[in-house]
């Protein structure tokens, strides 16, 4: 690893701007943006990918990959990334900083504490939540229903046994009432963050924070318990990137990591226009598959920051097109080419999708040791007939030398002009845009909303806030909302069952099926594998 | 302010042994306790006070500006503080780094996130507990009783509405069962941390935690369900002390800061043996009187860690002891030299108390702009009488300069042999340990045992514990066990409700009457009052 200061060099910020923490970690001063906002940008490249499928992609993996190939070329560039979230580390996930040649450093601090940002939000987070059930307790003066408290309490770990629960029992206590804790990157609190421009912006959408409704069913807001100012303290650090650096020295700009479902699962608007300023290329990611990853990147966060994407990649595997064409996992390391090309259907929509958003598309073909030529052939040839460009990745075992090709491919499109364009308009209203989304994106034929979903959409109109954009949450292993339905489906219909309202993000979660925000541990959790060994390193993490 | 570099090079520190968290922190590396380890140790100096009461003392202030004032006598001195909590902040309490010309900077931070060392604790407790009722929803191979679990959960808030809850609601969210948050200062993973020696006898102690009881009543340990190591993980961090600086640029190593009252109230070994090594005085300050504080800080901190002070300040006010005496807080800036002496009979308790271990005491009259000269003059000469020295501090508005009278007096005292004891030996049982506290230290005739108590007891001796020092969680107010009863009250017992095995931290705490381990917010919490400033300056906190 090199100095963090000498990686901020290389991406021409003086160390006058850095906040180290550590000798490999830096936070980037309000000041260094005053000092390059003027500056023109660098291209944007979104890394998505087909559904994800237990026979993997490595989004993430080609993501970092990409950013240190683009190196190679001669492109200065920084990749954008999500800061992984600490409860997960300790269930199934393990770490999410890439691996083998591609990979960020330092690992280990990253997937753990990092430099505080997700601690501050549970700290934002629970601040507020405390504040309303002290207002309750000391009277009460907004005559808030108990009843109605939408805003619940966060923590960062994977804790089954908190998503239900009763708080406020006993003397003394405070009101009783049902509650529950979600996962701090499910918070309203990390969109904000992410979807800020400035703490000012943050403070804001801080106030517009709904956390329940008065005995009139009227909402309220988190600015009316005086709890917003408070809480851009805890996060006023937190507001700010994060730089640390690829296995390669490319630097890297770390921030945020909301939930891809509830939320946007899109890394900080901070740290990509920082990163636009500063780059020739930023490659970044979106959660999950085209269908909810590149769709709300798109829709909501280069809507609400005013980016302008100038292609994607798309990362497939031989293996998942094969679990996509009904193979099941056991059987993935065996050539089989008629089930690649059946589930090659899950890619080429993903193709034709990001067409209408007017994003050149590049196929990365991320390499795994079982894939045969002739699979991989085949792969490219698919590609071809579909009318994207494809290249293989070997950005695992080579770092951005296995990545080259692709790099290229991907400056390739990039530097055509840009016809960007969203899906849909904002005055459309909200139960369009879902059904837009819904036929145009995940090809249904239709979308069957709940009543209970129905009187929320009635809700957001009548609050005058259906100018937003709608945030699916929905399965990701399928275009469908039955995560059994692989490749392409066809004839289904969507069903949503509620409605939510994140105000101060500034989008309507809309959800389909049942939506589990606070993740539990498996029978074998990753944290019974983890120790720090005798030389203070940590094992089994990354 | 200094660059904590330069703060670190006067007190013998190299920079490589630094890890900065911004240009004002940093924490010291494990290496550099290698490389000190063998140095003799500089003077250990205890803060403590009289009874706490609204009037005020300033223990933390007087300990601050002693430690620069040591440094105007040409004594290398460093302070060794405890870290305030966040949640307080929020409440009540506002910061905890002192204030006019003796404070620790940066203020802010310290109060607010600092180095990350309470979150990482609170991640630690929480990971425990979602082990735990992990392991009971994949089947309990323990056998861990549900009803009898005692390892709760912990936030670093003010929320009465966590203290008692119910989790495991619905359908696949585990054992429905009672539970409730304690702040993360009350956590037995900070008291842990605060007694370590460094990250191999943390985990030992982690390992002895008692989480719970089984089906036939045995205790089940932290290391049973493989927690221990993931928990060493997240503390990795956390166990290495905190390096700051005062106001006039003194050295402050500021690490852990335990509940007084359920655990001991003192910063930690580990950062109080490294100041030790790099100091001549090492300035330390214990939570609560002297009745609560100083006696834990003895028979407690001192003796698992080896640590012998050598003298203690007693931190009194005028104000202090006119309440003591009877005054109201509305009339304390009245002259009432009666009153004042009839208050000072708390203060000559705390001076036996403290010859019965055999340190030298001298007074600190922390002085406010309402004290009388006459007033003054009758406390210096009521110390005299009691055969202790006094000396009018006034650092808060001078300084280190308006310390030195009390630090040249503490300086003598320091200088004199050691003859430092423990108020019990190790050998007695329990219930004896506590009866010495109860008639040594309070003065009370006797001690009364619930059943529940006397069980809990009978259950450490059964267990082989008895052995273990014990943690008396006693109002602060009074040296009885109800707060009003001010002074030097004689003829009271003290009732002993329970008894609790902190068996990782390695005391029996002995709760006498109710205790609250979550502390509520106030009708106008101080979150209110924060906000970050157009500089980024955060108003309202210290």
């Amino acid at each position: 690893m090199k100095s963090i200061v000498e990686i901020a060099k290389s991406a021409g910020i003086e160390e006058q701007h850095l906040e180290l923490y550590g000798k490999y970690k830096a936070k980037l001063s309000d000041e260094l943006w005053e000092q390059v906002k003027d500056r023109p940008d660098g291209k944007l490249i979104l890394v998505t990918a087909m559904n994800p499928n237990p026979a993997g992609a490595g989004k993430t993996l080609t993501t970092i990959g990409l950013s240190q190939a683009l190196n190679h070329l001669g492109k200065k560039t920084i990749a954008a990334l999500r800061e992984p979230s600490l409860g997960p580390c300790m269930g199934i996930k393990g770490g999410a900083t890439g691996s083998g040649q591609a990979q960020i450093l330092p690992a280990d601090e990253i997937n753990l504490h990092f430099t505080g940002d997700i601690h501050a939000i549970t700290a934002a987070h629970n601040l507020l939540a405390a504040m309303i059930d002290n207002h309750i307790f000391h009277g009460n003066p907004r005559g808030l229903n108990p009843k109605k408290i939408v805003w619940k309490r966060a923590m960062d770990m994977n804790d089954r046994a908190l998503r239900n629960i009763v708080v406020g029992l006993g003397e003394g206590n405070g009101m009783t009432r049902e509650d529950g804790f979600m996962i701090t990157t499910a918070s309203e609190i990390m969109a904000i963050l992410c979807l800020s421009e400035n703490l000012a912006d943050l403070r804001e959408r801080l106030n517009h924070i709904i956390i329940g409704y008065d005995f009139n069913d009227q909402p309220v807001r988190a600015e009316e318990i005086n709890a917003v100012d408070a809480m851009c303290v805890l996060l006023k650090e937190a507001i700010k990137p994060n730089l640390v650096q690829t296995i390669e020295g490319t630097p890297v700009i770390i921030h945020g990591g909301p939930f891809a479902n509830i939320a946007h699962g899109c890394s900080s608007v901070i740290g990509t226009k920082m990163a636009l300023k500063l780059a020739d290329y930023v490659v970044t990611e979106a959660g999950f598959g085209a269908d909810l990853g590149a769709e709300k990147f798109f829709d909501i966060k280069c809507r609400k920051a005013g980016l302008t994407p100038s292609a994607a990649v798309v990362v497939i595997t031989v293996r998942s097109l094969k679990y996509n064409g009904g193979v099941k996992v056991p059987d993935l390391a065996v050539e089989n080419l008629s089930a690649l090309e059946k589930g090659f259907e899950n890619v080429k929509r993903h193709l034709e999708n990001l067409q209408k958003f007017g994003v050149p598309a590049v196929v990365a073909i991320n390499h795994f040791a079982t894939d045969t030529q002739a699979e991989i052939d085949s792969v490219i040839a698919l590609c071809k007939a579909a009318g994207a460009e494809a290249a293989l990745s070997k950005v695992w075992a080579e770092g951005g030398a296995g990545g080259v090709e692709l790099a290229e491919k991907v400056t390739r499109a990039a530097e055509q002009p840009s016809s960007f364009r969203f899906l849909y308009e904002e005055d459309l209203s909200i139960k369009d845009k879902i059904e837009t989304v819904v036929k145009e994106v995940y090809r249904g034929s239709g979308v069957v909303f709940s009543p209970l979903a129905l009187k929320t959409m009635q809700k957001v109109e009548e609050m005058g806030m259906s100018h937003l954009p709608v945030c699916m949450a929905k399965t990701p292993y399928s275009f469908t909302d039955r995560a059994d339905l692989l490749g392409a489906p066809v004839d289904f219909t969507i069903q949503v069952s509620e409605v939510r309202i994140s105000a101060g993000a500034g989008f309507i979660v809309a959800l389909t099926g049942s939506l589990v925000t606070m993740p539990g541990l498996p029978k074998k959790p990753a944290a019974e594998s983890l120790y720090v060994d005798e030389d203070g390193q940590v094992i089994g993490l990354s």
